[in-house]
């Protein structure tokens, strides 16, 4: 049966940008399941009543019901065991944990401080005023002020996915000679990013971005074939 | 047979303190191996020749001579594999790559600007010039301006602690229900300022203090039981 997707999008329905979908995006597509995904725009949070709780990702297989895109990872190695590992067992599995809170605590803050206010001109007119009032009281300024002076800025980003570099630096991917969870948690960070703004926040020369490009051809170019701005 | 590693050691050769040398100490524990210490100081290169390079850690088991703490655990892990796994399988081992990068290219930095300055004060003191110069020209800065104001700074390195923070808060470990090499890791970073200096980096209700104080316990106290000043 077809799993189906609540997916964060814009006001281009094909726009889909939000860090934690595409983790669970690329986790679904490891794990080699069928996907239908639905656009879910900030606002919509009736849409959302069935699983208990109000962001994205969300997904439905069968009776079961999940929100949270670490929570589905779990489940989707729980449930499918016989389908290519996610975390390569236990302890891959609490060390990936690991990555995750920091792509959550480093990577997500530091990408904000780049191009919140570009997020502004995809999301759905009705999500307009959600979306500012939500990201200035958290941030405590403007959406204008996150993003100033980014192209100094730019430079700590870089500076804080050190451990990402120097892992690529001795093994292919993450997950080692395999991309694992760990893989789709940075790559699925990343794509917020590259599909709400055309400020590049890796060099070309970064080896983070010659592994992003390996990471986008993955599952026949689907994070490739993501609609950008 | 008995284990020899080459361990970094102070004026008192009872003072153990290098981050490195502790990761490889827990790891040794982990795997119920004997091993011997030999107190090493900054200076003797010399003594490091039989292993082509001139850093601690370095171990000697029988004729296999292995240095630098992240391919002694490797190596470890590949040798002894009936002994209990310092990581898990493959990706559990390509995952603790990363928080291994994460702890040498975050913590130990922050903790330097904490206690580098109290280091010298522990050395010994044919070691004394040579740690002042080397450290000097690395920070740019003397090591009196490299730990100024650590009072403020302090909030700095608790901050940076948050993946770690957030990890404890849904596994008892970072290795998930049991520790893992990833703990020692981050331990043994920890026991870097633990031993050098008075000055107390992580605040008494950090849950990050209660894992270390769990962690400290570990193999009948090996980590409670390091000489400090």
């Amino acid at each position: 049966m077809t799993i189906v997707m609540q997916d964060l999008a814009g006001a281009d329905p094909a726009l889909r940008f939000s860090p934690y979908c595409w983790r669970t995006r690329m986790a679904l597509a490891h794990k080699g399941l069928a996907v239908e995904t639905i656009p879910w725009r900030f606002t919509e949070k009736a849409a959302l009543a069935f699983s208990g709780q109000g962001r994205v990702p969300v997904i439905r297989d069968g009776d079961r019901v999940v929100s949270d895109s670490w929570a589905i990872a779990e489940y989707l190695e729980a449930s499918y065991p016989d389908r290519p590992s996610l975390f390569g067992g236990e302890a891959g599995r609490a060390h990936a944990r690991f990555i995750n809170a920091w792509a959550d605590s480093v990577m997500l803050g530091g990408i904000a401080r780049l191009i919140l206010r570009d997020v502004l001109d995809v999301v759905a007119p009705q999500d307009r005023a959600y979306f500012r009032e939500s990201r200035e009281t958290r941030f405590r300024m403007t959406l204008e002020a996150v993003q100033a002076e980014r192209d100094i800025r730019v430079a700590e980003l870089r500076g804080s996915l050190s451990p990402v570099r120097l892992v690529l630096g001795g093994q292919q991917w993450l997950g080692g000679a395999a991309p694992s969870y760990a893989d789709y948690i940075v790559f699925g960070t990343l794509q917020w990013p590259r599909c709400v703004s055309r400020f590049e926040i890796l060099a070309a020369d970064d080896p983070v971005a010659g592994w992003r490009e390996r990471t986008l051809d993955l599952f026949d170019g689907l994070g490739r074939g993501a609609k950008t701005v």
